[in-house]
């Protein structure tokens, strides 16, 4: 199944994704690097550092799991209409091989853009020594919302 | 349904579970507390900063969810023989309130204690000027592993 | 943490959900039948017979998660206003021991009642020889829908 | 990111399929059929009859979810030597679109072939007047097991 192609309704979407990805404290503080968004589609890098990583020194699950939430949220946030915000619903995440390397990139692609939700999915690899690993995949719902009623 | 009663077969679990925490870069990193652990379950505190932040100044999904993998997981390492560690398979969250408040607690606990899979759920609360409020809960698959095989 | 106590607003929510089950085809098909209803917990019970039956004898999985889906849906539906519909958005399903026995029980109760999404739980046991075993927990994900707009 | 390419080490591995596939009660009983099965690949279809319904007259969620299991199950077990079977360990569906149609199709394929553990995800679609809409999407754990352990 090729992916659905999406149009965006907003043409400043990519602005209005990284204006929001900068203001996640989150993000620069785990130094999550936003490398491109498309619609339907983001593209996340994180560089490995202790500060990310758990007892073996491999990228922290945690770490894993953020980035497939933001993924995903950003490529669902990528389709909506000026002014609407993306909600986290729910995800999953499956770590299939240890986070090991000097970066982790992460694709989330939407599969669903329906008018109350959107369902996205995301893949995760490691790059080591240039050898990229696929290291999760991650299922997603989302939920667009009123950027007025956030608060 | 009661909580299954669970016995640690390495009396040094606690110990055990403590030492491997301070070993997780990304712990310190985001100030994640472990408050307690006992057999089959463990209790994390995250105080709010801004470094742990989404766009609206709420805990992130990513840090919600590092709780969820990390609550879980040291629940089911409590459980395991000495020189076992634990590995998550995959983990599922859903965000059922904003992450709104001082801190947020999880409390993970193993549903079933099986020599090739541990089951483990949590319950994420946020604080909020002493009001707890439940903002996620979350299902877990983690696998025992002899220590000497991870790397 | 205790389950909250819910409230039904619709004082006739059990025959609603009672005529509701009465609809699905595949429930019959399968034989499963509804135990008991209350605000915000539904009780289910599936006997064993080949019909329903993987390729060792147990339960199929597709009927746990068939258990799963409607003891967690319905407990959302007792929940709704008159003329409200319950949709599954998606769940999660840890098979965590063989489904084997003279007959399955899934019971489903909702942990978030919110206004556009309702968040469930469920626990699956298998009753054999009088003595019942976990075999499956689940997560979900609900979207109350006016009954009007399902077609 | 395209699809491993997965070699399967049992020359027999679709007869092996199908034998197993023939065993389960629950696929003659809702009418199951196996379309195709190759290397970390499987396809099953579900033709439309009152008995997989739920209330509205579509396909029942748990008719989704069995399909969701079985596709991605026997997409793992293609790949499993001679003697071994498959378990699953837990799965997530997301219904994306009602289950209206004339059939289902289920595509499950395999993500990560490990040792211990197999990741599958799939696809449902249903087919509608010769249209196809995405249904459902999926994510699974599955365990290889000597098939002289499972009883």
């Amino acid at each position: 199944m090729t992916d659905a192609a999406f149009a965006a309704p907003d043409a400043a979407f990519a602005d209005r994704v990284r204006t929001s990805f900068a203001k996640q404290g989150l993000m620069a503080h785990l130094g999550v690097e936003l490398i491109e968004v498309t619609p339907g589609r983001c593209l996340l890098r994180l560089p490995f550092r202790t500060e990310v990583s758990q007892q073996h020194g491999f990228f922290h699950g945690g770490a894993i799991a953020t980035l497939a939430d933001n993924s995903g949220g950003y490529a669902g946030q990528s389709l909506l209409a000026a002014g609407m915000e993306i909600l986290t619903v729910e995800f999953k995440v499956n770590i299939i091989a240890p986070g090991r390397g000097e970066a982790l990139f992460a694709e989330g692609h939407v599969v669903k853009n329906g008018r109350s939700l959107i369902i996205a999915r995301c893949d995760i690899w490691a790059e080591r020594s240039g050898v990229r690993t696929l290291c999760a995949i991650g299922q997603q719902t989302l939920m667009p919302l009123d950027g007025a009623r956030v608060n």
